[in-house]
């Protein structure tokens, strides 16, 4: 509410984007709504984005943008709404085939974006990412560009604050992937290896205290966190991890943050050879004294692994390899490296 | 060159500001002119700042904005042409006495601005300040605004190559006096704190080379560090160091970044007993073992320190005291806390 008149920079018509039902949970839906109210400015509500949206999602969201004459759109929800908002932004202004939705080059700029983040993990609020469920590729497919960086992003981790343990554990993990992907990244600059450097001091110290009651200071860090990682990613992208989770999501329907972190321990060990002393400046900002601390507390975190055959992997791995974010990997890698980093990382069925 | 098209985003006709001299030595003037021409941006050159620009020089510099129906400024140099074309960016939309101009809030969007360092030290590329020698106060005086951080700003090393040894010192200890005191400053967040860390390991690395023959990769790392550090106290302020600084450069013609060097060991002391372990993580981020090795190393790149009374002294405590950014420092400070670090930093003569 005290930071309404942001709001009021980006347009006088919002198209609100959010799910069916955490927003009205939590609050956050409920004081945007107050916000817009105090600065006068009209809107309208789109809660049907589902989570993992497809391009379809984005589709009927920019309809609705249309038939509300919005001149901005407010993300509100987890990465799921908070990336359908971008692409219904750019869709809401540039007629696209779904091919070209993803080619990055719009002839009109999308709409501007604020985004209200109420999970502490996606980091969407601050990168340029849209991710959405591609059906015919059987993946996730990213639209990456500048113009859909949010104008604004609103942190407050009160509106986090009534998540269960298991989102909460899924999302961290989620920004600690972003933190470590994107500080090994082929892409990292000194830039982002100071937000991935401060991020991992706070998810360092946050991880191990998640069980049980989780105090707003805690959730506050893990917010901060989140936000630090996505700006890790905004510039050094994400790596193997994600290339490798996207189909662990696809077909098995794991939570994406929790995808990202299956096969994180397994993805360290096969760069370890190759990657000193940045590997030791990572578990450092962790504090964590090795490798196989790490391991343990990622299993800790994550408990029994999901069992997948050797014939999923290896149509994972055929899919994976494929993925453009594979290139951002500190060491070659090749799709035999990507099954043995799935056959460390799942129970075998 | 290959960026000249971040340009056309700002305007159609430019004012380019800079120093009488040097932004022609080392080529960063041809590259804009060059980058402009290609765009087919019309430009006027405005290239009288002095070092330490006051008031005056942005209201002469505005008149020659406004001459020139300029739509965007372009700064080029180090932290003085930088200031002041955000003053003349700011001049050139609004009239405005001298004490309106302090108060930061401009009836009128002040021109875009674009900045290209020369130095690597002033970080004013990435920052929301216009420092201003203001000879009414006897001191500097900053307009911080959002309105005029750079919509974009071009990091070529290059720029700084044929910098003297003494001037490639003096900024780098600028940069660690931004990095140093935003990481100790009450206003730091997890955000600024990252930026710093990275900053501090660069310059930890960098600031025992600066000696003889510096390389590209060594400019480059020292361009990058002093970015970071602007964008470590574009978030978290300057301090102690800075509020004491300035009465060195006002009063004894020290250079900037030479004069936050100066107290920055006694200050660190005075602060020492409160400010575990932030200054045990800032320590560690250069790499240093304890505050006796900084104070040597400053030493080192210092040397002989310049000849004060103590009735000078005692005349920029009083001045010094009032500084906005004295509030900034994590232990509160009297009048006499100054007059020892000054007595502790300075030649007593």
């Amino acid at each position: 509410m005290e930071h309404s008149a942001l709001l009021a920079r980006l347009g006088t018509k919002a198209l609100v984007v959010t799910g069916a039902h955490s927003a009205r949970a939590n609050g956050s839906l409920a004081d945007v709504e107050a916000a817009l109210r105090k600065e006068g400015i009209a809107y309208a509500i789109y809660d049907k984005v589902p989570p993992n949206p497809g391009i379809a999602d984005a589709r009927e969201g920019a309809a609705a943008a249309i038939e509300a004459h919005a001149d901005f759109v407010i993300g509100i929800g987890g990465g799921s709404p908070l990336d359908a908002a971008k692409a219904i932004a750019v869709l809401a202004r540039n007629q696209l085939d779904d091919e070209r939705l993803f080619q990055n080059a719009f002839p009109n700029a999308p709409l501007p974006i604020a985004a209200v983040p109420t999970t502490a993990g996606t980091g969407s609020e601050v990168t340029q990412y849209s991710i959405l469920t591609n059906a015919r590729l059987e993946t996730k497919t990213s639209i990456a560009s500048e113009s859909i960086f949010p104008k604004v992003a609103f942190l407050d981790a009160a509106y986090t604050a009534s998540l269960p343990l298991r989102v909460t554990v899924n999302t961290a993990v989620d920004a600690l992937s972003h933190a470590v992907e994107g500080f090994l990244s082929v892409k990292a600059t000194a830039f982002s290896d100071g937000m991935a450097i401060s991020a991992l001091n706070l998810l360092g110290a946050a991880l191990p205290k998640l069980s049980g009651d989780i105090g707003p200071e805690l959730r506050q860090s893990l917010l901060d966190a989140s936000s630090l990682a996505g700006m890790v990613i905004a510039q050094a992208g994400t790596t193997a991890g994600h290339a490798m989770g996207y189909s662990l999501t696809f077909f098995k329907d794991i939570d994406h943050g929790r995808a990202n972190g299956l096969t994180m321990a397994a993805y360290l060990e096969f760069l370890a050879d190759q990657n000193e002393p940045k590997l030791s400046r990572l578990l450092a900002a962790l504090g964590i004294p090795h490798l196989g601390a790490l391991k343990e507390l990622l299993d800790s975190l994550l408990g029994e692994r999901e069992g997948v055959s050797l014939a999923e992997i290896k149509k994972y791995a055929s899919i994976s390899i494929k993925a453009k974010n594979i290139g951002n990997a500190p060491k070659k890698m090749a799709e035999g490296d990507l099954v043995a980093i799935y056959r460390a990382s799942m129970k075998i069925v």
